[in-house]
């Protein structure tokens, strides 16, 4: 299929309450500020989201308060992966009826060393619940977190089972090679890796762009890059990324742009992850102002 | 605290309905077959019993039906454990009002790589959670599937902050001297390798038993083991867990139990599993018939 989605995507961080569920208010205000300034569109619910630390019905919830909000919902994505495949079938038909652009899928995440075949069942089983409403897919490759590959052979086998639904993949590996090696598969599936460093190989058309939690920080540059080969400004955007090196990113991130927004929601996290503390806030220092310099 | 759950515990599979939910009717058959034959108690929807690969929903669902079935809630513990900490605490709360003698909690298991301090803070909600039921808590390790560690710093502190609640620890890591340094760290934490194969050891009192998949099919053997030092029994079960080795355990189990009990809906799996295949069931030939002797 031919998908819409394309460019500089940033995967948007959850806003938490003090009762620790999402807050969609916060939530929005941040999706207004990210998409009028360089972002294309938006990963709702990904890693950086915190998806798989909320329950199903916070997460659709969310994803309602997203649709009720007007946000264009022609630049959303959203994750809808799951341990439970009923989880995910239920979270990709709500996107679906909320019009998401696409539906960001991890594989299952629990059990480890599981055969292509047992993939292919769970993509599947969300591909035949949402027929009526065939919202596109995008497949959700983490191996680090999830522990579960989407290789080349699998992908393949979904691309051929299901032509009309596979849009594409976010490639969270880092390994440059597996992403060209998925983007080969079709000349309409569309390849996002997970850094702003890959925008310049991405002009060339080989990736749809790139779905990353640092364009939360560097979306103008990364748009300046992408859309008018400004190199320099992927130069910028490139500091903002390296300044998270070995550092803890999702919370990191988080708190650099509660601070940009004054949205002290978007500083907190879900368990397992802990809040930044202001040492880690302090060595992020490289990672603060250049945006402002570049909207 | 001192926790009540002794001895041999199947991790008892789930059976599947057509529709992929849990079958309450075959598995309570099963649930009295195994306490009837060896089993002290039974680990409701763990690993084996593919908890992850329900719902919540369903979860509850089952859990509830164990109970309507009045089978002996306190030889049972369930598994609570999600990657969403209010799925966790939703699932714990329902194990305590349900009466269940304890709840095995995994780790919030997509981060990786994760700080001992969020754990505890997850772990920390759900005892909070249900302070006014306080069900029995045993931490579930797990780190091949999990892919996050109870380690004993991190065991140490829950016991501190909530010695009234950690009941105890299954170690399905196989590696006896975390086990050991584990069960050092108190003389009333229930330890549970995740091996039959134990079983001589834990009668000297360092392990409160063996919470096991393959129990499901050598229990008999297991408990002559247990709790009559028998031998030439121990050495039958660990023949049965041994057919298993490099082989898929859960569908094996699945299929195997399934043709003793003649419950098909045993057999079936949830994605990402596989059901197993003929060659598969062929291939286990020596674990089937040890435990029609031993009854």
């Amino acid at each position: 299929m031919k998908p819409k989605l394309k460019g500089v995507i940033a995967a948007i961080p959850t806003p938490i309450t003090v009762a620790g569920a999402p807050d969609a208010a916060a939530f929005v205000k941040a999706a207004q500020y990210l998409l009028a300034n360089g972002c294309d569109g938006l990963n709702v619910l990904g890693t950086t989201g915190e998806a798989t630390s909320f329950s199903t019905a916070q997460r659709m919830a969310l994803m309602s308060a997203v649709k009720a909000a007007g946000l264009p919902m022609d630049r959303l994505m959203v994750g809808t992966g799951a341990a439970a495949v009923g989880d995910a079938t239920t979270l990709t038909r709500h996107a679906a009826e909320l019009g998401f652009a696409g539906a960001l899928v991890l594989p299952p995440f629990y059990y480890k060393g599981v055969s292509d075949a047992g993939v292919f069942a769970y993509i599947e089983r969300i591909v035949q619940a949402t027929e009526q409403m065939p919202v596109p897919i995008y497949l959700y490759h983490f191996p680090a977190l999830s522990g579960v590959r989407y290789d080349a052979p699998l992908v393949a086998s979904l691309l051929k089972a299901f032509p009309d639904r596979m849009a594409g993949l976010k490639d969270s590996s880092g390994d440059m090679d597996y992403a060209r090696g998925i983007a080969a598969l079709s000349s309409t599936f569309a390849v996002f890796p997970s850094t702003e460093a890959c925008l310049a190989e991405a002009r060339s058309g080989i990736f749809a762009g790139c779905i990353s939690a640092t364009a939360n920080l560097d979306a103008a540059d990364c748009a300046k890059a992408f859309h008018h080969a400004d190199d320099v400004a992927l130069a910028r955007a490139v500091v903002v990324r390296k300044a998270f090196d070995g550092k803890p990113l999702i919370p990191g991130i988080k708190a650099m742009l509660a601070e940009r927004l004054n949205l002290p929601a978007l500083a907190r996290v879900m368990p397992p992850l802990v809040e930044a503390t202001s040492e880690l806030i302090d060595s992020l220092a490289p990672a603060r102002g250049t945006q402002a310099a570049a909207e």
